[in-house]
C-alpha cells in the first residue's frame, strides 16, 4: 500500500496515473476524490458533510469523519485480501489525518510519501486547471504536511509528475 | 447494505442518486464503474483487464477477477465497520457474480435488487447519453438477470428512476 | 438550421444526439452549456455573467447578453457557410429569446422545435442526473414556452428521446 | 482574436483558462476539442469523420474539413460581432491549416502565439493527465509549428501556464 499526502493542485493524481503505468503489478487507485464522489450529493455544502468556504477552506463534519472511517478500513481491507493499493489523501489535520489512516491499515506494510509543492506553484496550476475552488492550493500546501512523516518526498515545483513517479516506483519495486 | 444489478443504461446510477437523497441517513455509492475507474489505464482494453468488443461485448480477465474479489472485500468491510453502503453492478456472469458478492459479504444483511430496463428502451438511452460503447444495452438487458435472486425488482422501462428509488427506500426504512 | 428549445432536464441534449445519430448528413451541436463552458470561469456567478440562485433561478448581466448576441451570430454564420447546425436553448426570457436568434438567423431556414417535460418529471430527472442545480427543472419547465412560436413540439414526459428524435428527423429529411 | 497552435499536452487550454481570467475584458473561448465535441458521435473513428490511431496519429476526412471550415467562419464572425476570442488549435497540417484560418478571419486583427513544449515533457503530462491517446504529445510536438509564422511565442516545458498567460496578455493589453 502506498499512501500520497499533498495539497490540492500538488499533482498527486498524476503522479498516481504515473505509477499504476510504470508498476509492473496492477494497483488499485483510490483518494479523497473519489471518496467524496460516493458521499450523497446532499453532504456536500452540508454542515454535517463538507463544506468549501469561498477563501479555499474546506471544513468536514460529523457525519463525514464516520463515513471516512469506515472508508478507510475498508480500503485497508482490500490490501489486506491482496490488492496492491495506492491513496491520495488531503492530511487537511497532518498528524491527525495520518493517525486515522494508521489506525485502519493496522500492520499492513506502508510506504508514507509527501507530496510536496510550493504554493504559487500550486496556485497558479489551481487556475490552470479551472476545476478547482480557487484558494484551496494556497491555504493547503503547507498546513497539510506539518507533522506528518513520510518514508519518501517529492517536490513537483520543478519536477514533473512522471519523474517523482519514477522516484516513487524505484522504492516499491 | 443495497446491492442493485442491472444491464447498461438500464438507470441503475440514476437510481442510487435518488436513493442516496430520500434515504434519511447517508449512504455511500461505489459500483463497477468506480472500481474500473481505480484500475491503471493499461488495464483497460488488455486481454488481462477488461476489454470492450466493438459489438458491445465485455470481456474481463484473470488480474481483473483477481482485483475485484478484493475491492468487494473491501466494500462488504465498510459495511462492516458500520457505514450504509449501495452498489450498482452488473452481473455478467449471473448467478456466479452474484456468488462473489455473497463470498464477500458474509453474515452481512443485504437487500438484492434488480433493476430491469426493456432491451430497445435501453438501447435508445444508450444512443441518447452519447458515453457508452453502441451494443452494451442490448447484449445485457437480459443475461444479467439469469439466474440471480432477488428480494425486489424494479423497471425503468416506463417508470421514473425517483419512483424505482421510493419502492426501494420503502424496504430499507 | 434546428433550434430545439426546453426547460434543464426536459432531454433537449439526448435528443440532440440522436438527432445527430439518425440524421444521414453531419449535423454540428451547439447550445447554451457549451457557450457557458466558452465563458471566463470568473463569469459564473457574477452579477455581470450568469449566475444560478438557491431556488434554481437563473440570473445573466449584461456581459453575458452582449457574448451571447456575438456567439449566436457566430452560430447562425456557421450554417450559412454550409454547415448544418442543431441548437439546443433555454428560453428564460421567452419570446424575447426567440426574437434574439430570429434577429442572427436572418434569412436563414430553421426549424423551430419545443421540446416539453412535464415539470414533476423533470424534476425527477434532474434528482437522478445529480448533475444540474435543483429546482432549475420545475422552474423552467413553463415559462420558457410561453409565447413562443414553434414549427413542431414534442415531449418527453412518456416519450424516450429517441422517438421525440425520429419525429424531428422525418420533418427534416 | 488570439489564436494559440500547439501539439496535443502542450499546455494550450491551460494557457487558455488563465488568460480568460488575467484579461481584465471577457473572451470567449473555444478550440478544437469544442469542435470535435460538437461533431455527431459516429464521425469520431470513422474514415469521413476523424480517426485516432493506435500509435497516436489523427487522420481527419472529407466531412471533417467542410465542417471545420463553416466553423472556422462562425468563430471569425462571433469576432466580427464583437467578442473577444481566443482559440486553441493543434495546427496538423502546419501552414495549410494556418491558411485555412486565414482565410475565415480576412481583416480581423489577430495575434497568432506559438505553444511549444518538448516532446518529452509533453508525453510525460499526456501519461499524467490519463484522458488522451498516448502517443499523440511526441507526434505533434514538432510538426505542428513547422513552417508556422507567429507574433509570440511561449515554451511550456519550463515555465507554468499562468507565466506564459501573462506574457500573452501583455501583448493583448
Amino acid at each position: 500500500m502506498i499512501i500520497l499526502n499533498g495539497g490540492s493542485s500538488s499533482g498527486k493524481s498524476g503522479i498516481v496515473r504515473c505509477l499504476q503505468d510504470l508498476l509492473p503489478d496492477p494497483w488499485l487507485a483510490f483518494g479523497v476524490d473519489s471518496f467524496v464522489d460516493a458521499l450523497p450529493a446532499k453532504m456536500r455544502g452540508s454542515g454535517e458533510g463538507i463544506e468549501f468556504t469561498a477563501d479555499g477552506g474546506v471544513e468536514v463534519g460529523a457525519d463525514f469523519r464516520a463515513l471516512e472511517a469506515a472508508w478507510m478500513e475498508g480500503v485497508a481491507e482490500m490490501a489486506r485480501a491482496g490488492a496492491r493499493v495506492v491513496v491520495d489523501d488531503v492530511f487537511l489535520g497532518g498528524p491527525a489525518s495520518q493517525q486515522r489512516w494508521q489506525k485502519a491499515i493496522g500492520a499492513l506494510d506502508v510506504l508514507w510519501v509527501g507530496v510536496r509543492c510550493d504554493g504559487t506553484v500550486a496556485t497558479a496550476r489551481e487556475l490552470a486547471r479551472g476545476d478547482r475552488g480557487r484558494g484551496m492550493a494556497a491555504l493547503q500546501a503547507q498546513v497539510v504536511h506539518e507533522g506528518v512523516l513520510y518514508d519518501l518526498e517529492v517536490n513537483t515545483t520543478r519536477t514533473e509528475s512522471l519523474t517523482c513517479a519514477r522516484t516513487i516506483a524505484a522504492r516499491v519495486g
